[in-house]
């Protein structure tokens, strides 16, 4: 691997300065990108190797990060588990077979799906070549509590209180499903770690909708289950997003990356996950409609906040659409001048 | 005051049993409020003495909540100022003339308006009478924070990134917005109180949106100013959602009383606030769709861990749609009870 900052900040090894990419950064923000939509659908290009190949590396070429996402999405999991699942315009996505009552759950716990995505693992093979070890390449996932969020609700939401709602009903129903995306899950990131994904990282976008002592319940024993089955044959990150009242558990169960969202300083988040662990985080994404210079400042003090071992710069979610390509370069190359800057400065 | 629980809790004296009232009771799940709403749109229902009245007595006398909140909308103060306020169905609240560059901004300085809101204060009078002194009336308003969401976004949103890319991309003027709010909003919780409020509650329902560190720049100096003027004439609530990060601020400029969200565990959140100041809180108004008994008990334990002294029993955010009347009646009810079940159990 040329560029292998990554791999390294994930094994806790000395690098010259952090490895940085961008959370969605094969997307929404690139011209390029736009283009390719407007001619091809959601599913079409997540379904076409050649496609989400030609997006993941975009932002390697484009922007200059340190790693490549594989452009998917998290809800191909519970598609190939017979949710019809639909990208609707301004709405996001919709799963119009949703899981209304508890007897619907018995229609989808089928877990020997997993090699139905093979699209995914050509996707990945595909990527590997183009990429040619410049950078690692990154497989993702969603967390099973994650998942859950959009089979009952069928929809986005901002409180997912009808999945809430029946976790909270039926909560033997809602653990016979959990744990069916967690075989799926596992089954599917095993063999993306086949197809050549050197890191695997985990969704849990709505696990801060839970509080501390239902996250222990719903979301994290089935994330626990996906790390212990995964975590000797490649790197982990888990990114459970609002969820800063757990942040010490996650280096005791095997993943070596926590992603952090930018509810919170750098030092807390430091001060609570522990040296063992390595934190990727946590600029705030509309932080970049800040002027550039703004940008550059913020990042290095977020960096000199987290330190430059055991971290990985990101954002704290998703790149949001219309953030102009010359400030999440900025970005990018803020983190990569971090190194001489310090050294100019002291 | 017949019933001064709520008073005493945010005095920090000793009561029996801790107040309860609930975020947003007077509203969506009573079945009566729904006939209203068939009847009367949602600014004639906030505009119209008589109809807030009723809707704002409602709980008190179905569900036997410890407090009344005046039925109003934070969004009349920039109503007042000058933006075309729309409430859509389905969509929420949309504003027309919301400022999309910064030269807009000088349209909505005008701080002189908070008297324009007699409906307001007449129905807090009318209310008063109506209570004849059974329970306190709380007052309330929007932080100046989450108003500039609004006014800025145009619109509800899950990241309000635009409200965001303009306070960064042009501090001054947000901060002018904020200022005017600020004015405005201490003149008309003033007025508030001279027309009977009891007690007076902030929402800064988007403040979890901003890093700890522009939480300091935009929202908090805010609060502070309004806390700062009104704090010697009345008890002061803060509700800063999602804003576990700054938990230990706010007893040491004003406020008597702290609303907690549900992502926090209760003896966390003492702990973080301290002993000088009232939390209120932090049931997950999703729970309330659990079992009737295990609603009972959940309280019960919140309860516990938060203590009955210097503690207001209520949800973590306002109540949902759907939730049966019942279970919002057993919520209230199992708070009732506390005092006899924990000597029952001891």
């Amino acid at each position: 691997m040329k560029n292998d900052l990554l791999l390294k900040a994930l094994r806790g090894e000395q690098v010259p300065r952090p490895p940085v990419w961008m959370m969605r950064q094969a997307g929404r923000y690139l011209p390029d990108f736009m283009r390719l939509r407007e001619k091809h659908s959601f599913f079409e290009r997540v379904q076409t190797p050649e496609l989400a190949t030609e997006i993941t590396v975009m932002p390697v070429d484009q922007v200059g990060v340190d790693a490549a996402i594989i452009f998917s999405d998290i809800l191909v999991v519970p598609q190939v588990m017979g949710f019809n699942v639909e990208m609707q315009e301004g709405k996001g996505p919709v799963i119009t077979n949703n899981i209304r009552n508890p007897q619907d759950t018995l229609h989808f716990l089928n877990t020997d799906v997993a090699s139905d995505l093979s699209y995914v693992y050509e996707a990945l093979r595909l990527t590997k070549g183009h990429l040619n070890n410049r950078v690692p390449l990154i497989g993702f996932a969603g967390a099973p509590w994650t998942i859950l969020c959009y089979v009952v609700e069928g929809q986005g939401s901002k409180t997912f209180s009808n999945a809430k709602a029946f976790c909270f009903q039926h909560p033997e129903k809602a653990h016979q499903l959990l744990s069916a995306i967690t075989e799926v899950t596992i089954e599917y990131l095993s063999n993306q770690i086949n197809a050549g994904a050197d890191v695997i990282q985990l969704f849990d976008s709505w696990g801060g909708l839970l509080s501390p002592v239902d996250y222990q319940q719903f979301s994290f024993p089935y994330l626990q289950r996906i790390l212990s089955a995964l975590k000797d044959r490649t790197q982990l990150i888990v990114f459970p997003k609002g969820c800063w009242h757990n942040l010490g558990q996650w280096a005791e169960i095997g993943a070596s990356g926590l992603g952090v969202d930018w509810s919170m300083a750098p030092s807390w988040a430091r001060e609570q996950a522990g040296n063992q662990i390595t934190i990727q985080g946590n600029f705030d994404p509309s932080r970049l409609f800040s002027p550039i210079e703004e940008i550059r400042k913020a990042t290095w003090d977020m960096i000199d906040a987290f330190g430059t071992r055991r971290y990985v710069a990101n954002l704290g979610h998703g790149i949001l659409p219309n953030v102009p390509v010359e400030n999440a370069k900025a970005f990018v190359d803020a983190v990569k001048e971090y190194e001489q800057t310090s050294i100019a400065e002291s």
